[in-house]
């Protein structure tokens, strides 16, 4: 990205650096962690065109951003993520705040010839996402790039699916299920947070959870959702107030306020895909026992596949062509060197966890950049899953299907 | 029931029995084997209060039928259905026969004074069902009595499930999740056969299957659907004709005759039920790879279920009020002595398979006729499971909610 | 085996019959309730070329096997086995009692030119099993049959496993690994029965439910174990004595007497097969939480195969064979048509329980019997079996290793 | 540790540094990568009282030290280990190369007055760990501390397996069961490599993954082995020479020359335990389809736990006080912020890799350093486990049983 040899001594450093990419990152919550992890991570065990730099670290609050950053191993700090964008030696923007300002700080960044990372979901409207992709298409046109992080692509297990519907190994396909089962709220008393907040969050388990099963089935599937009929559950609807940092594991006083939930703790919807696939989805925070459960089938003419995170180092697939007597579905463990991002790692059998996708998303997308090619999910990716969300909320407030435009 | 000894000497004996139920059963393909394994099983197992006595069979072919009552085990045989109700020498018309004849038969044993034990779906329509319905509660003010054959209530998992439910073990039920996958007919070569004409059959994947789950979902929460939003699709519209009596193992001449499917391969819809729980659920013959999968998982504010017919001697329990630390579901082996019906059986471990849950259905039956109490499913029952079905069908076609009447 | 009509008229009937095939079963506890059911099923599922009559029950005590028949379906009774074998309505005897009383019997109605079927372990010491084989050789000369019951063989998955083998779908073996698994009385206070009595049981876990892996590891595998280091052991020494007919659901009486187990609790051992594979066995009645858990996995240079009987409907297969990239342990639901055994049960997906496999057991004994070839497991195999068991118990003892003599 | 600021200048820097513990790694394969990444997240994620700096990293070839210092982020490197004990910028020495130079480094790393971390086996042979460990416990009279890095015994979910039996929650331990399977010598055309060659290796599954179950089991119950019978095997006696630097993914050489394998590729053995529990114990590189499967089940008076490596984010844990009714195993996902480790790192359900435990033990070690405790394993515990790996072999050699020496 840049051309001068970087220097190791923090906020002094003023310029680009050549064969690195300097990475800014604000926020520095739950999303924050990983992507640290990520980008410390993503050089040590694969060959980067790039070294990326941690070079800064953006928060509001001075205190704690400056803690973060010791923490994490960011260089420098600052409070206003626009003193960010101005920096020279920042290359790309790394997004990890809540979705009500990836829209402002994206388009920014794109303007000031920075690339984005943006987790996900893309927006918190469908009208704003249509404009992060207008934004990213017109920064696109100056070679500077826009990525919308839906990291579970990168789980291994589930690129592994993907190249075998890619392959044809499933045939024609037929259904979709998909379920991202959770259980963090299911205690009426657990406290609010902003992740209940529609003005922060946008939607509750929807847009938090369901946006990564939309993604991912479309993703794997190669199809994209036509139509839906939905039905959001707010099942709770005050909590007790807790800390404002505190988030997910926030604690709550005793007498504590209560607080209105204005998101859904559930939402569940029936699809059409554009080539006749019939979907079935469910996205809970009340799945008591439920974990992280992201589970994922997928029947086609020739074979299935099933996924669940819970175990996320497995495939099942089923070989329909296979003769009765020994087709079963096979519990593929996902740890060879043949397997999509294996090989960089450890011995067959030694699993990856949770954060090794966000170091693989870094990797893919440290390489598109060096390359010059579109890194994807593209804004315009993230842009049709925001519709697919929006046209659950509509259908469940009208009660009708809801197409979703192409 | 009856008042003489049975003799044990074939068509010509005549008469009631006392101390026994003299059963008839009309129809002896697959469900015609599962209930005579279950009549020659039940007092082998269980103490009855009543002897069964395997009568009379019916079926329309003679040569046929008495082939079948052969290998099955019936005393006599009889190929007008008219002639079993109205022979002296039978207690209880056990009707296993393609849906379409089931309205008929069962009112006119009732009228008759028999008993009805009755295949699912009750019938081929609401209409249908609800004149079964009047006709089984004018009968029970005469003491004669009907059931419908939701024959996986009483499998032991499942039974336990509910007994799980109905002790508070799981709270206030908040999701409802089930899936009937099948794929026999996955392939587009798979031949047509009586259950894919809408005339014989009423329904495909949603009557066939999706009535079990519907049925199963509300006896384990004892809670009632109170409105759907469906789908229902058909994915391959012409099958290759098939001798007509070839049923499920069905082979196809070569060139034959194209047959027109005109029943859905697959049925999805979302539910509400009356006490606020979400459910999602899905039938379908086209999961490749799933053969008889009846999965079910419930999640409760204080616990949660899930069962999978595929392990059929397994329910997986999580209880929400064990601490974090050794808190997971469960894999409870419903073998114990302890657990529903399982105590007439083996030692534990020494797991049960498909057919005898009909043997239990057979067992409760009879001790409800010893006792002159209603056994259950009742005809109610089922009717309420027709009218899902009905409103799935017309959500479907309409393309809207449908609300069921209670 | 016979050729006059069978009457179904019970003990009055004096002589054999044709196209049938008249069965005496010695003893009516678990085993006799599991053949019992096999007896009654097999000619309703498979076609057999004779008919299995439920004949004569045996038992001590003149109420208790009277009360057995009539649940279990016997014609008639007899409280003195030699009684049966004299009997000419007999051309099998089934042997369900104790090991103690396996070789009188045994060889006493081989002498009268009965079949026999005899209850596993073969005796309760080698000489015994040897004099029982022996026996059975000079029997077969003259067309008399003997199979002994390693009943678990007739399990579909267990069947599958075999034919994969035998196919050349593992390659070379090289290592078994085999644990049957059970907690009856890992609780210290479960009372003492003749299971725990060696003078009765001839051993504990070993001949118990050792024999059984012993017995199912050489059949898949299709060789022989040639050596082996074991070690038994008795964890509780003594019990509170029950009542002596209560067996495995004995309760215990307040204060009662102590009884001292003279059998092992557990056993394990290693053993060398005489291809070169290597094998470790562990067989015990203290595996908290286990029930019934057989499991079995083979694994060989091309392959490998595992079972367990807790999920008896279902083989694991590796193929090593296929790439990496798709290579896995396959979940074979083995209940599909092709499967061994299951084409005579129900469709794909509705599996089959513990006492199918005795039912395949008759199944199988008749069809060999109609056909004049001998049965298998043979005697001689029940010796080897034996022979092994014998090995352990020595090697256990004086600590060394044991060779087993061809 | 040390006393003045850590300079981030790399190789220039050339004195001890207050906070921070300035560690030297010795060896760059596989176990390298795994301690790197270790020593670069532990503080990233824990609250560390010193901060580990990655100041050298050593290894004999300088292209190729260098390299690997590049990739794996170490600042300084060093082709003789010698010249690393006598560095003064190094406070602890982290041994990664194979078991035959353990001994000679740590001990003169340890007589140098540098902590000292060595990779499992401790040493290739008893007199060698004997004499470790003579080492340790005098340096340890200086506050000079050693541990053997039996990696495993911090996977959360054996952590928790350890802190159950510790709470008494299994009661009595009466099995162990221990396998730990590999595959990836199965074919015999996997080339030779150092791990094959005893000269290098010490033995072979034995010493390698052997080593781990004995540990792991030992750490879980509290209790060591005193007495084994065992058995070790070598199906494949000669295998195709590969380059040697190849390790795990070397390619052969068409026509390549043979090399001897004089280790084992399997080890089996049966122990008792000083408690009296019974243990048997496999390990093997020949498991076709097992790539890294440690599986370790433990049954007590009271309950059990079952664990396999290939699915490490649970634990089974049978809680034998439940009632029969709702007792099974359950599957804890052991993601819950009250499990050991846990809480460092993500939300429930966000699962761990294999890494991560290389990361805890860094972590413990240098609490247990700031701390002036003795971290644990110590060499003690690497030697008892060399024992018992010695009485293995000698058992198999002289095919005795042998006791292991407290």
């Amino acid at each position: 990205m840049t051309t001068t040899p970087p220097t190791d001594a923090g906020s002094a450093s003023t310029g680009p650096t050549s064969g690195h990419l300097n990475v800014a990152m604000i926020g520095h919550a739950f999303m924050g962690a990983a992507h640290s992890q990520a980008w410390r991570s993503a050089g040590r065990f694969f060959d980067l065109p790039l070294r990326p730099v941690m070079r800064v670290l953006g928060g509001r609050d001075d205190v704690r951003v400056r803690a973060a950053a010791d923490r994490l191993g960011w260089e420098t700090t600052e409070t206003d993520w626009r003193r960010i964008i101005e920096r020279d030696d920042v290359d790309l923007v790394d997004i990890c705040t809540p979705g009500d300002s990836h829209a402002e700080i994206a388009i920014a960044a794109l303007a000031a010839g920075k690339h984005v990372l943006c987790e996900k979901p893309l927006a918190n409207s469908v009208a704003e996402a249509e404009e992060m992709t207008r934004a990213a298409q017109e920064a696109a046109s100056r070679g500077v790039h826009a990525m919308v992080g839906f990291t579970y692509r990168r789980v291994p297990a589930v690129a592994l699916a993907k190249q075998l519907v890619a392959e044809g190994r499933l045939g024609d396909i037929r259904h979709v299920r998909a379920q991202y089962l959770q259980d963090w709220i299911a205690d009426p008393e657990a406290p609010m947070s902003w992740r209940l907040d529609k003005d922060k969050a946008g939607s509750g388990a929807l847009g938090d959870i369901g946006a990564h099963i939309i993604d991912l089935t479309q993703h794997i599937t190669g199809d994209a959702i036509a139509e839906v009929s939905g039905q959001l559950e707010t099942f709770v609807k005050e909590r007790p107030m807790a800390d404002a940092h505190a988030g997910l594991s926030g604690t709550v006083a005793e007498g504590a306020e209560l607080g209105r939930v204005t998101v859904d703790d559930a939402a569940v919807f029936l699809a059409r895909f554009r080539g006749g696939a019939v979907g079935v989805f469910e996205a809970t925070r009340f799945a008591t026992g439920r974990k992280n459960a992201i589970r994922i089938e997928i029947n086609g003419s020739k074979g299935s596949v099933a996924f669940d995170f819970e175990d996320m180092n497995v495939l099942e697939f089923f070989d329909a062509t296979e003769p009765d007597e020994t087709a079963g579905f096979r519990r593929i463990l996902v740890t060879e060197p043949t397997h999509p991002y294996v090989g960089a790692w450890w011995p067959p059998g030694h699993g990856l966890g949770y954060e090794h996708a966000f170091t693989h998303q870094a990797v893919d997308l440290v390489n598109a950049l060096a390359q010059g090619v579109e890194p994807t999910p593209t804004f315009a990716d993230g842009l049709q899953v925001q519709r697919v969300l929006g046209a659950v909320e509509t259908s469940s407030d009208t009660r009708t299907w809801q197409g979703i435009p192409v």
